[in-house]
């Protein structure tokens, strides 16, 4: 077990910067280089002024005096923190000519998997160096404090750097680290993409919510931020990260930001952002796209995570919405779009608000930890789900006490379940992902949530509110359980026009559901 | 330009089978060749019934004989009508040996894009053999009718099988045949594609205007098929295929098949059909999932097809549904679930219900088309949209005159701002596909629609209905225009934990709307 003394980081933005001090305050010295030398200049100078550890980060601007820096060939350990895709192609190619056997990347990006396991296979097949794609979540916060990491590669080269990641990694309540193997090749990363494309449901979800307090509602930012702060405090959503960090931003003042024509009172930030969302539509970040193509190609319902990434889609190009909106006159919405409630009435519609809010992120976590659980059952990783939720107990952005409880008991019954069904690698539509939302923790999580999450809806719908990431879970909470769907309609017109056939609702497939596949019964409607 | 006297076609499954009669109908000799024997037999037997083609089709049940039926090396054409992926990659392999300089490959099959223009790499550079992706919509009664045909590939190929394609392809109102060269490349079998995708989301919103009217409303299903086919005699949905097909599925009935579980009629045939739609689910068919997928890919907001589609999923498999639904005990909703209405009410009810799918079909349209401009544009394919509703006009399963009047402004204009904005094509999220939904003819017909839509959804929802399409269609009308989204909040969210800067409203990106970039500000809600 190799005690590393030093770490070289390629990637000086802000979250190579960040872990640059997270490591040098673990002990370590530390290598930093970036292709922009001005990014090593200032993250330098940045952890200089840090009085623990001055000293203890290393600038570079060129690849073979960064090299030269770091121990001998074999012993020494790489961490990326750079933007997927090219970009890291490009450094592995630069670097690659400097680099021995036994020696380890951690390429701490968001990668899309695949990308992850050809690098894999080229540095294990030609130099036996390991390529360890590891997911690094939390953002440049917590990769100053202590992130939560999802490591997946090769076992051997996991146990080698385990210690280290330890060591830095966020701890849960329990003193635990939020770090462990996660399984072989790109699945370490994997897990991380779909830690985002929840995140990006539930920050969908969050949206909504603050959209219907702050412009339908017309609660000051001030009483946002309150009420946000008590649903952090205990309840269904106690120790939510997105929940806290929301009633910090809407109370937050800066002269300087500040402006007043959203908020009556002065000096708030938030009312200065403009509600451009850009990451995936200038594909800065592919984790968000990539989950939304996942969930379609894996077949798993994610209309959550989906409606979120749409919403944010549209908003990203302010141009063509301001372009749009020129000519599209709405008619005015029935009721007045704001409508100030008071009373015994406003405090049940807040706390609607906030079980609409725990809705969707149930189902956001329920349609992630579904993706996953196919994907891996696919490859063949054999991804513990509880391990995922454990490293998500502290440190990452879905990080939230209340969700975790709910989840524990369904993601245990999962990983036994898959324990007991191997060998079943074929029947692919009957893995064990499909039953995830069959788990009576969950389901009555749903349950008790859901007549909130309509009223919510109704209420929003009424009033024109943007609420794209509670009318999906809506739905979709209602279909993934229905008995009868609408959708007999739809089989009969694929029937009609392109002979796809049906199963009978008088076969034995009604009462026990049957296989995903081809129905034996086509009727010729229409004499071809 | 070849007078082609004969066609082989590869694959004699319903499409196969029916297109060999629609080719002999045309003049032509077909040599009719499948894997599976029997196949063969039964499309040979049922073309013998017909007088006209009698003795025209000729089965064959190995390679070497079915490429001995053909003309002379570099004259032969030959049509696949198999599965996507795997088995065209099988059926190429065997018959690679027997190709010549020349010789024409139409697949006929609904293919991912690339994988035809690995194919066409792979022919055209080692055996001068031309493979064209043809997309083939309609079903099988259009295949044995007259499909609407969209051939890519390339040009002088493409010019030489257009006299016969013109010959067989669907004809619209005026005579004109439903067929035209899209592009290079996939850029046939993308379009046809996209008509899945299209045909998805308005496929969404017909089960949830059927389920509304069946269910909610409890009307008799031979009353929803007057309905439907009122609908279909005038007004915006005049003239559409589902809508039409859905009239007749309504009414028929069949002894043998019906039964009164679900009607208070019997000997309806729709109500024994199982709401099981498994096409994307088992992998049979790709479109849907390929469309969601790109739409993510693309960045392109589409949640009327992607809604549709997480419900077909969750409708395949039924197995998992009913295991949810044993344990997910949802509250009974606020209203009866069964509303009986009469008079004015039912008659304005109705009406409602019309413009809901109308709204949801425009925006199903308008998702499709930007999906296809946008990859058009990155792939330098130059796909004139005008085209492809001119494909779309009959034979096909997206055809309607309603949408056509709508769209053929909108496109005209498209492809005309597309002539003049060339060489633009670095500024990826500035290209003309975002700016689509903004011209005047679409946003007309959304804002007439939009009440409608609204008042649909938020009866349908009190009942608890499953309405997925249109509350996806409703959100996205809504927050495409939106001057200010709550996504300022997740904007705000996202600079808090990850840096990711945003711009202010106080700058001047908040009147123009701004590049689709980063932001120029990040704000230290939380010193790191």
């Amino acid at each position: 077990m190799a005690d590393y003394k030093r770490l070289g980081i390629v990637g000086a933005g802000s979250m190579g910067s960040e872990m640059a001090q997270l490591f040098a305050e673990a002990g370590l010295k530390v290598s930093l280089f970036d292709v922009v030398g001005s990014n090593v200049d200032a993250a330098v100078e940045y952890a200089d002024k840090n009085d623990k550890i001055k000293g203890q980060v290393e600038g570079f601007k060129n690849y073979g005096a960064f090299m030269a820096s770091m121990p001998s060939p074999g012993h020494r350990l790489l961490l990326f923190s750079i933007t997927h895709g090219n970009p890291t192609d490009q450094v592995l190619h630069e670097i690659r000519p400097h680099l021995a056997k036994g020696d380890i990347i951690l390429d701490g990006g968001n990668e899309w998997y695949l990308d992850t396991e050809r690098r894999q296979k080229e540095l294990e097949s030609k130099q036996k160096v390991h390529y360890i794609g590891l997911g690094v979540s939390g953002g440049y916060q917590s990769a100053r404090r202590g992130p939560s990491l999802s490591p997946g590669g090769d076992p051997e080269a996991l146990k080698r750097v385990l210690p280290l990641l330890e060591r830095v990694a966020a701890k849960d309540a329990e003193g635990n680290p939020c770090v462990a193997p996660i399984g072989p090749g790109g699945s370490g990363h994997y897990v991380k993409m779909l830690h985002n494309g929840i995140e990006q449901g539930m920050m969908g979800a969050m949206a909504a919510a603050w959209g219907l307090l702050r412009f339908n509602a017309g609660l000051e930012l001030d009483e946002i931020g309150k009420i946000f702060a008590q649903w952090n405090a205990s309840g269904e959503l106690k120790h939510t990260f997105l929940v806290d960090i929301g009633a910090d931003i809407c109370t937050k003042r800066d002269p300087s930001l500040g402006e007043n024509r959203l908020s009556d009172n002065e000096d708030h930030v938030l009312p200065n952002v403009l509600d451009k969302v850009v990451q995936d539509a200038d594909d800065t970040e592919g984790t968000g796209t990539w989950s939304v193509a996942e969930a379609a190609r894996l077949h798993i319902s994610a209309p959550t995570i989906a409606s979120s990434h749409f919403l944010r889609l549209a908003s990203a190009d302010r141009a063509a919405r301001l372009k749009i909106g020129s000519t599209l006159e709405l008619p005015d919405p029935p009721v007045s779009s704001r409508t100030i409630l008071t009373g015994e009435e406003k405090a049940k519609f807040i706390d609607d608000v906030r079980k609409a809010v725990y809705a969707s992120f149930l189902t956001s976590y329920a349609q992630g930890l579904q993706i996953i659980a196919r994907r891996s059952e696919k490859e063949g990783w054999g991804v513990s789900l509880q391990t995922c939720l454990k490293i998500w107990r502290a440190g990452c952005i879905i990080a939230s006490d209340g969700l975790s409880e709910v989840f524990q008991d369904v993601v245990k019954h999962y990983d036994e379940r898959k324990g007991m069904s191997s060998g079943d690698s074929k029947s692919k539509p009957k893995d064990a992902s499909a039953l995830i939302p069959a788990h009576p923790a969950l389901t009555k999580a749903l349950a008790s949530s859901f007549p909130s999450l309509r009223r919510v809806v109704i209420w929003g719908l009424e009033r024109d509110a943007y609420v794209p990431a509670f009318t999906a879970s809506l739905e979709w909470i209602k279909y993934i359980g229905a008995g009868t769907l609408p959708t007999m309609f739809m089989e009969a017109q694929l029937d009609w026009f392109g002979s796809h056939k049906f199963d009978r609702r008088d076969s034995g497939a009604a009462k026990t559901g049957g296989e995903v596949k081809k129905g034996a019964v086509h009727y010729e409607w229409k004499p071809a």
